[in-house]
């Protein structure tokens, strides 16, 4: 019980930082209000919307309002605080709230695949980064952005390599869900926050052209 | 029986619409017909498939192609118009019929959320939504354009007080479903219509940024 | 069972092209290994993935693992062969196989909307349609690239003759599905292929602009 109650309030905590980050992520644009709460609320809940839609599962936030109200009170705060404060401070700190989101999100996806089961063993993985980075690449594209993977971040890397060692856990040890999951959600924030803190970028040797864009 | 012949009859006006300004909006790019009529198409049926997605009923022009007929031959008189009249004239006079279009839509997904049951009471409202501005953002994206999240425009605000009206309405007197819809297509239409008429715009205090871009 | 065989190795090498076309395509940007593999993935998979969404049946890569696999591994091959060799002599090779993959990725999808049967007449061809380009145009959004709806490249119209020649052949004379579609399938390449070789365009009257972007 305990345990579902501390995964609930980090999927709470997950939803927070993705709207807020969208938020602060769009604003420089000049967005409204409720351009803002719409970005903030399609990019909390896009990623899992679409993990569903594949899955043919009910989505999730419709037996859960509460996703849907957090993301648009996070929202509607984050427009607030980047009218106030400077984006640089806002969006830094969000930056790292968003890394224990994507974590979160990304290993809770990977065991709703391997629970199922669905498509062993790549589906739990593509579940994975589908619902850590889907709700990213709407509001890129909607934003008119460049999406996070033109950008050679270090952002879906620290999610693949999370998930693929939630799989081999749970291969090895199916039992010991808990602490399997806990570890590989630690190690997508630290591999994450790692690369927001040291501004790591993919080595140019794997980049198509020498030149950082 | 004449209230279902009429919510028919403007459920095709709205496909009209939806599909002309479609074509109006990208012709300025240069586009052929064949690309116009896809993207015709595509916003007109756009919004509801995503809706039905998530409601996972099937696609509604599955059981009624005559949404996707006259999507087709909307899109390509919409074409041949682009060609002989100029662009101003043509676009301005869709902008209403799209306001018609967009009234009508979200009416009639938030009635399909209540009559489900989906999600109440913020369920409808987010179908509503999604079946009035999907097709427009889908439009958008494909063509390059910037999407009506990021234009300040009074587009999606109308949308939401009309389906938040018919939410409150409905949960009053839920037996007269027929003049509250109307009520409410109607409030719709008008704040549309006004900000259309009057070029009104979200002011500025409302904006991250207070210049308009 | 030899002509299933048939089909199946057609289907491969139609997902081999559909992800190294889409690496090739983003790679003058500057991709990374991991956006490269993703997005070849996304394009390979994705037309397929909203067909079967809209179809509301099991995505067909979660009962075959392989689609996923092969795409893997030529999106990895193909970002290697960009560092190897000039971008020009990978592409157009490329284009040729991208047309022999859209032509059978088409003709499937009209056959499992016929089989279905879904929303005859226009039902299967939208299914064919949607399945041939929609991976192209999600790979076009996400990389930031103008989509092939805007680009008035001979790409999508073979696929809407090829898909309307085998409904009509399969009206006249359903039982010989296989020779249908061998024929069909024929006539996109070759129009593709044609396009492609006399680098073809939509004639300027079928344009809303003269002038050629």
């Amino acid at each position: 019980m305990q345990i579902d109650d501390l995964q609930y309030l980090l999927g709470m905590a997950g939803t927070v930082a993705f709207a807020a980050t969208a938020v602060a992520a769009v604003a420089p644009k000049g967005i409204d209000l409720f351009g803002a709460t719409v970005m903030g609320v399609i990019t909390a809940i896009g990623g899992g919307t679409i993990r569903d839609v594949i899955l043919d599962v009910p989505v999730f936030w419709a037996s859960d309002l509460n996703y849907i109200w957090v993301a648009m009170f996070a929202s509607m705060l984050a427009f607030l605080a980047n009218k106030l404060m400077t984006h640089g401070q806002v969006y830094r700190s969000m930056l790292y709230l968003d890394a224990l989101g994507v974590s979160m999100f990304a290993i809770q996806a990977t065991h709703k695949g391997i629970e199922l089961p669905f498509a062993l063993p790549l589906g739990p993985l593509i579940l994975g980064i589908i619902t850590a980075i889907g709700g990213g690449l709407i509001r890129d594209t909607l934003a008119g952005n460049q999406t996070l993977l033109m950008r050679n971040e270090l952002y879906a890397v620290p999610v693949t390599i999370g998930c693929i060692g939630y799989l081999i856990l749970m291969h090895v040890s199916p039992e010991s869900a808990v602490i399997n999951g806990a570890c590989c959600m630690l190690l997508i924030f630290f591999l994450r926050a790692a690369a927001i803190h040291w501004n790591l970028r993919v080595p140019g040797w794997l980049l198509t052209k020498t030149t950082q864009p």
